[in-house]
């Protein structure tokens, strides 16, 4: 650790030199933001209705960065002795991205067309918290077991097969996913899933300091609420006319069955019969991440409670039961059980959407069947097709980037560093660690 | 408490499937955000000015919704043990009467229709909050007394018993409640001080966890802040046009006004001279709940000042001097004191809304004269006429549903279970009590 | 101390009598909150584009809202012992000044006008807000130092002093500056620091309270974050058509560039070489700073990322270096650091804006151009004019009046109850103070 400094100074600086250089080539103002027009921007819309204009986007852009920074950072606070690192790396992650992203999203919107400029507005923005999502779906992962020039380097890498991923399914395969069940949670998720298992250590399981308390429980808290809050503005950001409205109450409806039946199963299967805040802070917004795919579909009121409801039970499950399963057998940890979050849910919100899009039919959908680029079986095929693709993207570059960041040169943690902020912090108070617990883990 | 991990279970899941049941068979999407017009869903308003588009109605029907999970779940995470279940119960509070208060508003608002189908937008997703946050309220005053049973219980009869009230009120009476200060705050906190009444113990008074510590009551101030940045949302959510406009500027003058107030006399009723936590955290927002009815009148900016200034004088004098008297005369423990907060400057709304319209005359209101559905004695009367019928159903109805819930089937609490986390949640650390207070409290 | 009680109570009470009587006097509704038109408020606005409709303002001015509340509020919460007067004496503030601000504004605004009223609208309450957040910036310098009583008093004055340098600034010499640097950040932080070095006492030096303990500074970054997420709504909040979203776009690539490169510095000139909480609190927010006077420029988005890396460099060394030397060279105890995230970031954007017009043609600004009230090298020279001339007023009112606050009737705060909420809160527990930390500090 003698040379953090030293790395994650530079490896900072150097970026944000490139990026300043880059942005001076490729990137400017879009044209409702450049200086042409004086006035109503609203007017410059020329396809009104298909086309969302800044008043229509920004509520629902800040609603989406508030989820990054309040929602992913606070959520991840949950742990008693990374406080500082769970809010501040997802703050530095985000604002990383957020260059890094603009400039590799704007890339591969080129492909294929004919301008060289990357023209910014407030879609762009949101399109770069997206990437952003992705990123700190997998940090969720590797929580304190990374030091930030780690996480640095996979944000870098992830931005640029993330935006693969979605040119294979968007641009090829064509398939539908407003909320970003497959390009955002399941692909984040499995990308940070294979990265943990390059980086797993024997005494990851069971370490002193991989807990909560009292308090930082309801830190995490905050991080819930926030992104279920603002998670309907999420899942119909990118949406328009009734299909956005249609993505908000579905949005709304799955989460809100999601948390009843979290707090159904969670005391259910525990051993004393209690709630366990785990369930709360998460399962509770598998909901959101299962509804994504399917948003802005006909599966009507019902059908996003039945979604949410089966979310529920996927992902309280998955953190009762099956996480440490694959923490015993296939030495996979997932510090916050980011596949029961976003893993498991993503997947069921792309097999949601194949059944969803099979059930459709013209006179249902009305103008509404414009949403579809292919036949209703070919469309629904093509969700399957591009979820495998996703995950298959996800799974071989991240084992490849966790393979990358093996190397004892990007300040990795010891095992007595693990979770603990002291390490990259000026914080010498422990306050909620006995010494026995102090010496317990120094030793191992 | 034996059963406590079944019922919980088994109220919840049985809930659950009946409303996705109901939900398959009464409820469906809102023309606009159906499957017919795909576009511009701002075309698609006929009577423009009169009916509000997603894009007017989204960012308010946000803002309501984060007074209902942050603003009303952290406000009560103040109790120093109990604020996992303040902010978690608050949650699973919510999302229940999101789905139940759909169906149940729905099916009031069929009544007289030809309709047999509730078609949801986003205003009946503002609607469902405005059912959610009478439920709260009533949570407020049994906070800590009561399992998820009994909150459950109490939810799924209090938004029937609120509808009839609305139905009554605004339907029959035509009484005018921009901001629900009558139906919403005086009805919620009525039903829950009847509720609270039944279920009164002697060992609440006094009781050693039935307190706040230092950082309890700053979490507690993220509560009351995003409360009160909030307000004007609310009351002026379902208003139009400079109605709406005017509604948002009361709230925000009178709820200003009743900030100052209440610093000023917080210190002066103190015995040590001193400012107290709990007239900050509750008595700022009086000033929102008592301009509910008028937000939208003519009340001008000097009135909405004096609104907001009264209900400070009410709410915190409520607090400090009426809410001990309560419970040692009529045995009523009212733990946020919902009393001070919602009821009384509920009741004063309703006066003082009578009072408002009482000096109204065409001249001054022009076209905002539409507001008022009878002759201006007769509208001023009804206001006070609507009170009476909710404040009658509320306590009548709450005393109800407070003895049935006492029927010891309903996991009902012991005496040391009160405001403890441990008795529903996984948590066993109890760092901020010490041993004597614990011993003290067991054997009480 | 002996009559804080009463001085607090008396000053808080006299003046919301006298708000009272001068809104009676003064303020109605504007014209769309008025009961003239009732229908769509957004047919009112004549000229489109130019003048902003309720829908437009609304969603920004609440983001500026809990900038003011949550934000400033609890990014004070830091200080281990002061979190109540931290977030609840920033509550009052701003609740005042909302109140003051309207009066004083709307004064300044009458002058060479025709009415004698002031017409409140969502424009009127974003432009308190504004005032208020140059108060909040100087209570930052003071804060822990100062009684409620003498905030209230620096408040009163300051509001008036505000607008003599908007009046200078904006309405004689024409400098644009859309989001503060000069009139609210520069101002704010050096009228604060002039109060501040009235104030100075020796033993606010090293003294054991100020400081943060773990959870403080937990809860001082749910202030950053929120300042951070809704900076680009300040910034943009006054600008219309493409001069608003140019002014998001660009405020956001600076915070996240400042961002990064805080992260960059902050380990590197630590001693131990680890990133500090303090600069990672403050330092990251300087991009928004820097960015107000030029966010609605044409700097181009390369441009906003060197803004905001300069910002944080300035900003960051200046936490590390400069104020301990101000502090022991000239007597600057500066609480918040506020000279490092207000003081210098906005004397920088003023340059930088100076800099950007200077750059500035026809060609390129086209429509645009009409931001300018000058020929280029004028409106480039009047940026630096309107900063002198804001600093002088700053620097002269700001010292006056702490000479005033430091008049010894004023509640004024002894040695010992520096950076302490027992002074004026009900609260015994001392939880976080070891005994010896107690007696150390009180024989100090």
């Amino acid at each position: 650790m003698s040379n953090t400094r030293g790395k994650e100074t530079s490896i900072l600086l150097v970026a944000q030199v490139i990026f300043i250089v880059l942005f001076g080539l490729f990137v400017d103002y879009g044209e409702r933001a450049g200086p042409a027009s004086h006035g109503d921007h609203n007017s410059t819309s020329e396809v009104a209705g298909e086309e969302l204009t800044f008043d229509q986007f920004y509520p629902m852009y800040q609603d989406v960065h508030v989820m990054m920074l309040i929602g992913f950072g606070f959520l991840m606070t949950f742990l008693k002795r990374h406080g500082f690192g769970s809010v501040s790396f997802n703050f530095l992650l985000t604002c990383y991205v957020i260059e890094w992203s603009t400039l590799v999203n704007g890339w591969f919107g080129m492909i294929g067309g004919s301008t060289n400029k990357i023209h910014l507005d407030v879609e762009s923005l949101l399109h770069a918290d997206f990437a952003a999502a992705t990123v700190l779906i997998s940090f969720g992962a590797i929580l304190g077991v990374a030091s930030p020039v780690q996480l640095i380097i996979m944000a870098t890498i992830e931005v640029v097969v993330y935006n693969v991923s979605i040119y294979v399914g968007v641009e090829i395969f064509k398939a539908v996913d407003v909320g970003g069940s497959i390009f955002i949670h399941a692909f984040g998720a499995y990308f940070g899933l294979a990265v943990a298992r390059m980086l797993y250590k024997k005494a990851q399981t069971e370490h002193t300091k991989e807990g909560s308390i009292y308090h930082s429980d309801i830190f995490a808290m905050i991080g819930t609420i926030f992104l279920w809050l603002y998670w309907p503005s999420f899942n119909a950001g990118p949406a328009v006319g009734n299909e956005r409205h249609r993505a908000v109450i579905n949005t709304v409806l799955s989460l809100s069955a999601c948390t009843v039946v979290t707090f159904a199963i969670s005391s259910v299967i525990d051993k004393k019969g209690k709630l366990n805040m785990v369930h709360i802070q998460n399962a509770t917004l598998a909901g959101g991440v299962a509804m994504g795919a399917s948003a802005d579909l006909l599966t009507h009121p019902f059908g996003a409670l039945l979604i949410g409801s089966s979310a529920a039970v996927v992902s309280t499950l998955g953190y009762q039961y099956l996480q440490p399963i694959l923490q015993k057998r296939i030495k996979l940890h997932d510090t916050c059980g980011v596949h029961n979050l976003h893993g498991m849910p993503g997947i069921l919100g792309a097999i949601v959407s194949a059944i969803t899009i099979s059930a459709a039919n013209m006179d249902a959908y009305q103008a509404s069947f414009s949403i579809f680029n292919w036949t209703v079986p070919q469309q629904a095929g093509y969700q399957i097709a591009a979820m495998a693709v996703a995950l298959g993207i996800a799974i071989v570059s991240g084992a490849l980037t966790g393979l990358l960041l093996k190397a004892p040169i990007w300040d990795n943690l010891t095992t007595e560093e693990l979770y603990e902020d002291e390490v990259f912090w000026d914080c010498d108070e422990e306050p909620q660690l006995s010494q026995s617990e102090k010496l317990e883990n120094g030793t191992s």
